[in-house]
This record gives C-alpha cells, sequence and structure tokens, in this order.
C-alpha cells in the first residue's frame, strides 16, 4: 500500500496522542528521515501536521481538498468501494474516465473523483453543474454478477448510501425522489447516474456516477435552477467538511454494495422505501411525450414505480420526470 | 462521396454494356486522366476492369477481400446502415473498435469489417475463431430511441436479416436458434452479441457484432467445435462470395432496423418465430448454475423464451444455453 496512506491512516489512528517517527517509519520500512520526507510533502498538500519531541506526529488539520490516499486512508479495508481512488483536479465527466478505464481493466470497487468537471452529466443527456471545489463528483466501478433488468438495484442503494451519509454529516434530514434524486426541504442536493456496458443478459459493468452539491453557495446556482436545486451547506448555514461526507458515502456504499452481492438486497429496499417521499403522493409523470398523472403507490421488486392513475389502472414507470403535486 | 465508392457503383450500374472514360469524368468533376489513375488503383486492389475503346470500362470481376469503398457502391443508398463502411485487416474485437468509435461520436448506422479478429468475443465473454479472410466479422452502431428491455428486438432483427442474406446467397436453409445462433442442419454458422451503452431507461447506444463462418474449412474447426460449428462453403460444398454476402445482410439490416425505427417491428418478430427452430421443441436450458427443462412454447413480446416445464409452469427465460433435445 502506498506510504502516504499508510501514514495518515496512523495518524488518524493516533489522533491527539500523536504516532512517533520510529513507529512510522517501522511501519512502512523506511527511515525515519524518509518518514520526514513523507510529512513534508503532506504539509505541502495543507495537512497540518505537527511534529512534537515527545509525541512524535499529530495530525491538527486537513484539507478540504480531496485526496486519494486520504480518502484511502480514512477507510477501513473496504470490501469493494474505495480500494483504490483517484482524484482529478480536472476532467470531462468522471463517468466517462471510469468507463475507459473500465475497458483497460480497472478493477471493480475504484473510485474516481474530479474537483470539477467540464462536461458534468444527469440523466438523459443534461448538463451538471460542478464547479471547482464545491462538490463531490465522482464515479464508482462496479461489476456485479446481475441480470440487466435488476440494475436499478445499484441506483437504489447508491441513494440510501447518499441519504445516511448526508445525515451523518449534516443536521439535514435528505428524502429520496424517485428514481434517483436526494433531495432537502423539496429542492435537489444531490443526483445519481447510473450507466451500464451490459449484453442482453448480463451486465458487464456499471458506472454508478454520484454528484453532490456540498459548498456552492445558494446564490451560484442560476436563477432558472433556484427553486429546483440547492446545496447542503446552503441548507444547513455551515460548510460541510467535504472529505468526510465523501468517505461517509463510500463506506455506506460499500457495506450495501456487498449486501448486494451476498444476495441479501431486501433491506436496502425497505429502507430506500422508507426514505422515498415520492411514495404516496400524487405525481405527474412525464415518459418520452406522455404524461402520466395519478398517487404514487408502491415500487416493485425491480424498482419500478407503481402509479394508479385518475382512471383506476395502475401503471409500472421504469423511467421519466416525476413532479409531486403539493397535495399530499 | 469518395470517388472509388462513385466509380465502382458506376460500374456495377453498368454491367457488361461499361461506363465510358468520359462519362466517369464528367460524375467524378474530375479529368479523364484522373478517372485512369482511380482505376488503376483498383485495379491493384484485385479489381478486374477491362478499358475498351468502344465501351469504356467493364468491371469483369472483383476479388474476393472486403472493401469498405465497394460495400458502400453495392448499397443502394441505405437509410442507416452502411452509410459508412471501414474494413480493418486486422482488429482485436470489431465490437470494441465500434464502441471506441461511439464514445467520439461515429454515426450511427457505421459499420467496421475485420478480415481477422485476435480477440473476436462471442456471448458471455466466449472467444469467437476470426481466421483471415474466411469470415464475416462486423459490427455496426446503433443509436436506436429504445427502453434498454426492448434492446431484444435488434437481435431479433440481425438474426432474420442474416437468416434472409443467407438464403438469397447460398442454397442454404438456415434456421434461428433462441437467442442468437444462426444454424445450418443443426450446427451454428452464425452468431450475434449485441453490446448496449444504457442509463437505466435509454439505450445510449448498441453495438451488433455480427460473426459468419463463411469459407471455412470444415476440417479447420478445432475438434471440440466440429458437432456444434460450420461454415456455409463447408454446407453448400462450394466458395460463398463473402462481398456479396456482406451486403445482403447490411441491406436486409438496414430495410428491417427502418422498420424498428418506424415503429413497425411487429411482421419482423412474426417472421423470427416462423424461422425459429426452438420453438415446439424440448430444451434444457442452463440459467447461471440453474438448468429448466420443458417445451420452448413461445415468445413474448420483448423476446424473452416462454418454456412450459415437465411440472406444468410456464417459465420466462432472458438468457441462457439452450441444448436442443433430439425429440420433437
Amino acid at each position: 500500500m502506498n506510504p502516504d496512506v499508510l501514514i495518515l491512516r496512523a495518524l488518524r489512528l493516533a489522533g491527539h496522542s500523536g504516532a512517533s517517527g520510529a513507529g512510522l517509519a517501522k511501519l512502512l520500512g523506511v527511515s525515519r528521515a524518509a518518514v520526514w520526507n513523507r510529512v513534508e510533502d503532506l504539509r505541502r498538500h495543507g495537512y497540518e501536521i505537527e511534529a512534537s519531541p515527545h509525541h512524535g506526529y499529530i495530525l491538527r488539520n486537513s484539507p478540504d481538498a480531496l485526496h486519494g490516499d486520504d480518502l484511502m486512508a480514512r477507510l477501513q479495508e473496504p470490501r469493494f468501494i474505495g480500494r483504490d481512488i483517484r482524484v482529478f483536479s480536472q476532467t470531462s465527466s468522471t463517468n466517462d474516465i471510469v468507463e475507459k478505464l473500465a475497458r483497460d481493466g480497472l478493477p471493480e470497487g475504484s473510485v474516481v473523483f474530479a474537483e470539477s468537471q467540464s462536461e458534468g452529466r444527469g440523466r438523459l443527456g443534461r448538463t451538471w453543474l460542478s464547479p471547482a471545489g464545491m462538490g463531490l463528483w465522482f464515479s464508482i466501478l462496479l461489476r456485479p454478477p446481475l441480470h440487466p433488468s435488476f440494475a436499478t438495484q445499484l441506483t437504489i442503494l447508491a441513494a440510501v448510501a447518499v441519504a445516511r451519509a448526508i445525515e451523518r454529516q449534516t443536521p439535514l434530514r435528505p428524502e429520496i425522489k424517485w428514481p434517483n434524486d436526494i433531495l432537502v426541504g423539496h429542492r435537489k442536493v444531490a443526483g445519481i447516474l447510473l450507466e451500464l456496458a451490459s449484453e442482453l443478459d448480463r451486465v458487464r459493468h456499471a458506472v454508478l456516477g454520484i454528484g453532490i452539491d456540498v459548498n456552492i453557495p445558494a446564490e451560484s446556482f442560476p436563477p432558472h435552477l433556484q427553486h429546483v436545486a440547492t446545496s447542503l451547506a446552503a441548507e444547513a448555514g455551515c460548510p460541510i467538511d467535504r472529505p468526510a461526507l465523501a468517505t461517509a458515502v463510500l463506506a455506506e456504499l460499500d457495506r450495501l454494495y456487498s449486501r448486494l452481492r451476498d444476495g441479501d438486497f431486501h433491506e436496502v429496499g425497505d429502507e430506500w422505501m422508507r426514505r422515498c417521499s415520492t411514495l404516496g403522493r400524487h405525481v405527474s409523470i412525464s415518459v418520452g411525450s406522455r404524461s402520466i398523472t395519478g398517487r404514487a403507490e408502491a415500487l416493485d421488486e425491480d424498482g419500478a414505480l407503481l402509479v394508479r392513475t385518475e382512471h383506476g389502472a395502475l401503471e409500472r414507470i421504469v423511467g421519466g420526470d416525476v413532479h409531486l403535486d403539493r397535495r399530499p
């Protein structure tokens, strides 16, 4: 494992008691001078590391910037997700990067973050605003042994993971809007874009893209988005620690994806339904040029939305744009 | 349009009456000397073009090798498929090439042939034998406005197109084996591999890979494949004209894909069923580690196979390996 991952993990575990230079040198199998050089390098990246004669090295503060090594150091031996994490300062779209790497054999669970994206995408080819350093824009490579018709399970688990992580790292209470938006106070703070490379009867790989508006100031959203989009910081009234939130999302994703791999997905689906603000509401849904109005009654096992129309028919909706009516 | 496409098309249309150098020069908007140079170049590629003082140029014979310009010349203004055709002498896999080009904006209907593939693939990651110059190995980029669950329609139309083209260009009577094999005399002569790049509710693009064993000698198949695979030449007892067969397949694909795009797919599905030797037969199907035995009764509208098991239940099979029992 990369020495910076080991040093940062040791420093975080040691906390205020500090980690001795000798101990770190032994852990890494290098000299104390070499440890000093790595620490200097981390300091240049914005890590405030105190060197005390009595306590050794103490990590006092981390930058808000994303560092792959630090994120890997924070994760506790993930089973799938986060074993490899790369951070790009700028990309076209993290989904595109992961898709390209996937074809070159990138291992399952690898994660690519970008501090900003020039061509961030939402569903159906829409653009996604990704200003530098203000959000979490990342994509994860998965190679699930799934039939393509079960791929919705991946967006379901991603939505639950993002909602859980926001709850842990902020004072906010996020809701899920079918099929793949995370809302706070009825406005979108995060979205999920799943892209599949598949044959008819198996998923070859899936790229799970997640975008979270973390510290974008409310006034930075273009006027036409201000009533539909917001950020965690704008809602919470304080800046949110991005690396901590990123770690929390990845840890939850790893936990929930392990469930899926173990064939134990039922409870994840149940949690999704509890968190889903769409169920029980009157909705109108645009599916292509068609519009369907009714009450969102339930989800089926594939994650499709079952809508009871005004004529009493139950329609099964696999995708589309949902508009929630004000009446309950 | 490429001048070679225009020249070859004019020569084929003119047939034995020949096309005059002056006429070709006018068609191309170049000098007669320039036409002569292009003809010389085509001769170097194996085209036997006679230059007669009375009749002008007459195409007497074409090489069996595949040339993109010639294939485009043979197709009569396709609506979708074959507007751009490229031939590689050797590739890893034509599906991989088209997939890469798709992400760079290759237009729908573009076709990539390879004279041989080093990593030709069948379904489920299996290898596909693709010896140089003996088959047709090609992939087509499609951008159909389909929900992913209807993507089976693309393999259905491909199977019908291949079967029709074989019937037109050989004395053979091919059958379709569910889900995507073309058989002659109970042995496989062609296969179809559909790979999708999709989101949950739309296909972004589809790569339709087709492999046809045209002129492979029977004895060239490895022993373990000899009872399951054959070639058109081995069955017909004579070599088959590859460029003519390639043109026939592309023309049929264009016709059937236009049907799909026009929302008029019903008859294609009916023809598929008539040609499908799996229906009405006793089958055993391996789906992962599970095996299902019964009578293949019908297809549903998504192309799934409905199997009546020995216990009377009707199972819906979306993918798997079918073994046809000998009894009818």
